[in-house]
């Protein structure tokens, strides 16, 4: 059987062969003792990484008391209860974010990325009201093989990062600012209408998910089943057409 | 400099160094003859690619008299004056929609992920009511690198995809649908908060961002100037606290 | 008289005959002793059944004081104060839900079907993003006689279920998520612009909603008063314009 | 293969099978050629019924060559190519529309429910604020198996119905009204917020999917591959908690 | 100086004369004593009456102590601390509430109509989904002079309502509801989109600005400076074009 | 029987003696000849006002042809088909408008309410930010019944005018402005957030609605079954608790 | 009498005195015929600056024909019928638009600021994506008295602008963009919730609003009547209460 | 370097040379800790402003432990740790709000425009309901060199003010109100769509942003590094097209 049934959730034993990436147990909502069971059964079970995202400290008391070797990040309520180590050759992702206030989310991002194996790094509050701040940066931004931007407000820092680097970039709003920023609605407009290319959004203090999109990004072309020889029914590219009209 | 002047637009002749990819011109709200000489601008420099989006046939035909190798995708409004052929290694992009009516978008998606030089595959009319419609092509899917995936109404393709492939997923919403789609709305916040690992999302109707964002992940880690070497200054990882509270 | 005034409210007693199914009494809103004395006054008049939705504890405490036999589920906040006994030949109903966190909008929803006389089967933890979980459910799915799919964030659960049942299916849209989840207005719009067949929505978080109206669809044809003869002045049908304009 | 690839779209052959009812065509956004290829496909595949929806005067014209048989209704672009008779014991499905404009709507509901082999039957201007031209109708509405609610404006004529029949009761949203009516939006959550038990709600304007849904009501029971046995794995119920605390 | 400064707030003492009705003081964001000062300062100039809305037991027991005379509403928080008596002939305000959880809002309704020298009469709990309950007082609701109708969730009541009296009616949304009742706005939308003639709307939850409007049209014609003589200048009446167009 | 059917429309004869007012006949989404067809059943029934609303010239045309004596108003596309005299002693209705480009609503307001027999004025091009403009006609609107104020864009009109008069005020947001006017939403917003006392709002453009309450509001109290009596069964008023809390 | 009544519109006189600025006429809703008027009983009166805003050719030829001296710039729509002559001491006012399809909306804002006597200077095509682009310009920039940032899509330009300059930035967001930009919408928001400090907005699309504020903030402190000695009553300070909270 | 790094907070020791003003210190989201510390390292740096917006008594503790000479103002959470002292010609701003619940949102704005240099004035309790209190200081608006105008609700304070003042007009939309305010969107739409002219809007409850653009304001002029000489390449004015069409 593909999963295991533990009553109150289904563990998926073989998500990490047939997708990517870690078992993650999304903490808010579920009890303490539940979410421990949870990351028993999954520690059990190969070698793939187990991430809790928004724990409390109740969750994180519990979840050690099972499983005593795992990291414990209280800002952003982040549990690695089991991760990998990064190879040697292994792609960097930068996280920059625009102000203090954004840093539980940014947490959440690189934590996630290293659980996948990435190397990380690291830039904070560079905002764009402040260019300067971030141009001082830019080398160490064109270093980067993937690139996260963290910002609430108005969610302007990605559209000016994509246009400093080669990279891909991953945008997250977060819901930091007040008034008309309406929980974080702002910055993902903001960044869904980029003028900028080559970047993609996830949702509003989504922390996680960016860190597993770029963990993902730096494994394409890796593990993918037919190796070096391409598809072996490769369609046709469209002819177009190449004739003015009339 | 660093850029020209027309007087109504500032050709920027060294963002193909600087960041990544093809000069865009955005078609709609300049005329035929404006667009054709912004296109013989950047054609006049360099090898970049150079793409016009949302091109009428009125666009198409000004801009075929000034550049006859320039191929013309209708459905899409995508004119490609000049693109890059692809590497023998190149990577793989795989275009899934849900419908007929998601064409469009989609084949703006693809066209603009082989002008930069990308391998592409495709998978039409492949919605989530009749799953086994896409499951009988899970393989096809499992070959790319980078799949982008494409669908209005609910929006809900990009989730199974994701649940089926190891490769990241870029979801593009469009505003196919009535009612309570409220003109893409509906697709867009269902891909926000998809419950898949691995996925990030685009504009509505934004193809030609989807197929921009493919092209930059497949060259992540390849262009970047430090080589293998890494970053100089390497931040120290995070030490979390490992104790569980009392 | 065909209601009784209480002051605060109006008991209906004949709302069982008139139209279908048991007195429900919104707790939220009231203290504990108006909703105990509505219990009462229902509890009085014949035989229907007698539901408490949205209460606490407190409330629970009150209503056990005066009828003791009353069924209490504090996860979803139920009491069933009065139900059915399900019939030899009773219609099932499956209730499937997406995550563990929608379990208490869930559990709203069987303990109504039941309490109104239908058998009930249960699906938890089948999200989209690992459809296999479901598939491997789909003959169970199959069996029932009307489904009911429980789901938050991109509420993508409904379409996917609809496509393999032949059931109708109602659809709750649940408050689960966080960011552009909204409150649940992401799965609500989701729902609503299901590509697929045979569905309807209730409310968010509305799952006594939808037992209700699995419990009305069940009985759909076994208490219209006039039996198997049908409407005495069927309307005759369209005559459809079959000819081709020109 | 349970399905055939036309290019442009994929044929699903075995939907009727698995799941249930007709294929039905989406026209907007499809040509009068596409539209009449996939009329084609489909009649050549069994006996299941075969709609298309939202179709042009240029749709049926296309269509009614190639499928002469077909009838066409022009007042909600519905074209019926294929049927079922109504059974001799078919369920009646009862539509009744708030006003005149919302007719367009309405007829969508009923043609697509006699295509699936009910009977129907019809209330047309029967708005809430005069309530006596109803309650004159009470009899004909509590005669119908499923009744299927029209409404623009505010939505309130579902409320009121479901006060007055045991049926189950499928509400359609329309986009008449002007300014705050917002194209449907005010009546889609009057509809959604709806005080009466037994209601589930559609997309706005969505009088195709209010029949599909009607029919699929009348079918429950009926064509469940489990017979009369009902599922040979019965989940124990919920044992409520029936102790107060303390 | 036709106005007193606080400090904190300027006292209009003309505007009783000078508009209509009495001084109110919206006791949230204010401390209990400002609220208490204010009233003092109210009170000491002429005979208008003098509310304090949204006010807390706090507010209460401050104002209490220096106006003994004071009536508090604890269930509405309204404070009456000098109203008007009803004259002999004074007109008759109903004030309809759809259901228990609406009457907080219908209490500070008929509360500021009393106070205003209104009479007032009341039902509780004639939601639309029996709507028997409410037939059964149309009478009553027919010897009204004006109908204030209080209702959350769909919010149809009014429409009905109106459609059975010749008064003009008053509708006031609540944010009594859940889910896509989003605090109001379903309510508000439905009534604003009432097909009945003859009712308008105030703020969610404004029951004061119902009462107040409601003994404001009670008092249309009585008031006025100019007396039975019209205005001295009439304009002309639009003369039609009664010409059909050719 | 209290209603005619004309088979795509239920003709109420009654309205007029058992609420208040004319028929109004909706044109928009009628043809010219349904419209003039429910206008004949109409006229032959009794002497309440006719009225049809959003007209365009070819309803006007059709109408004309078969009730010659109609008044045509084509700002507004109201036609009159049968008014009331205005009595002796009429009620006289003060529409104000902010704008110019307010006007076509503003008319539709007055035709109203002269054809139910109310005396009007007009107040043209009185925006608050040229206060003295207003307020220079302060005589004017107080010599009004009731006022209507007519105004898009942020709608601040009528909370000005209420404190300038005792009558009561009907607010009508328009569609009028660009941008985030969103087709009338600030102004709707604004004025049912306004901070006067004696004010109500009707749909965005619905002059008729704004007509047809201040007719009723001129007739309140002349009606009514029961005469000066007043109801047979008052309520004892709420006894207010006096006493301070501790 | 301070306004002239033309009976669709009263034309104000003095406002050029009592306020500031030229009498401005929003074209769209009017006539040709009725612009022209409105413009000659302008024109008649004082030197104030006259403007047309939102014209077509249509009124652009009707007040030609009475005006020969106005300025027409169709592109935006503008008619200049008199302006002021800059001043040799004249402020300057920059106006920067992030891209080419903002163009009209910039040209409002121009016109109209050298219609009432201010110097302007232009740049064009600075989006943030080429961030090099703009800072090119710096000096110019901040040469500037004020400057307007006229953005569409994520309207993130005014807060990078902010950070360079000291001036005080007027942000105006532009309709420029499809899809989650919502007409607007999304580079409103990001404007209001800008990080940078010195920085207003006006509405969507509302070039001529930045352009008139501009004007009033270079007049600041030289038309106040009471000249240099500030007011005869300043209030006092608020005094801060400097000690910490034990 | 231009700016120091503390770790979680990059302090900019250049902008007040820069671009204009204080270093502004967002307290919400950071410790006192925190915040006294940035507060420590911008003071040790030259002689501009420091300020602490939104802080509460923890925050002002700390921070007059490290600064005993800054002021603390409570209602608004602003903590002024450096100053500057108002030049003997300075500016003169007037802060104008609508009601006391607005008072928090005006100190904060006033406190702000002290601390910049600027000379205040205040008028509170405002609304535009009673006009005459407005009406009767317009002389002390029309002495102001800027005019602040805070309001919630409706929000049309700045409408009628910016009609009666020729000085520029800064809108602080409020989150008082309730119901359809919706946390000020309501009185936010209503300043962006005003029909006065010379006015721009800020983000809700956005004291501090509206104190910083009226000191930026006063300040246009005065600090721009080319002097009175003006731009040394001025822009040619677009010569308007003045011939009618034909």
């Amino acid at each position: 059987m593909p999963f295991e049934d533990l009553g109150f959730a289904r563990v998926d034993h073989h998500r990490a062969l047939r997708s990517f990436g870690p078992e993650v147990v999304y903490a808010r909502g579920k009890t303490p003792d539940e979410t421990a069971s949870i990351v028993t059964a999954l520690l059990g079970d190969g070698g793939a990484p187990v991430l809790v995202t928004r724990a409390t400290q109740a969750h994180a008391d519990a979840v050690l008391e099972v499983a005593p070797a795992t990291g414990w990040h209280p800002r952003s309520g982040m549990l690695v209860c089991r991760g990998l180590d990064p190879a040697e050759d292994a792609g960097l992702v930068l996280v920059a974010c625009a102000g203090t206030s954004d840093l539980p989310v940014a947490e959440e991002a690189w934590v996630t990325a290293e659980a996948f194996g990435c190397r990380t790094d690291r830039l904070v509050d560079v905002g764009v009201a402040g260019v300067h701040r971030l141009l001082a940066d830019t080398e160490r931004l064109q270093r980067a093989d993937v690139v996260v931007v963290v910002a609430g407000m108005e969610g302007a820092l990605p559209s000016l990062v994509t246009g400093l680097v080669a990279a891909p970039v991953i945008a997250v709003p977060t819901s930091v600012g007040y008034g008309a920023a309406f929980e974080g609605l702002a910055a993902l407009l903001g960044m869904l209408n980029s003028c900028a290319v080559g970047i993609a959004v996830v949702n509003i203090d989504n922390g996680f998910g960016a860190g597993a999109m770029a963990a993902r990004i730096l494994a394409a072309g890796r593990h993918k089943p037919n190796g070096p020889d391409g598809p072996d029914e490769p369609d046709e590219p469209d002819e177009p057409d190449r004739k003015a009209s009339g």
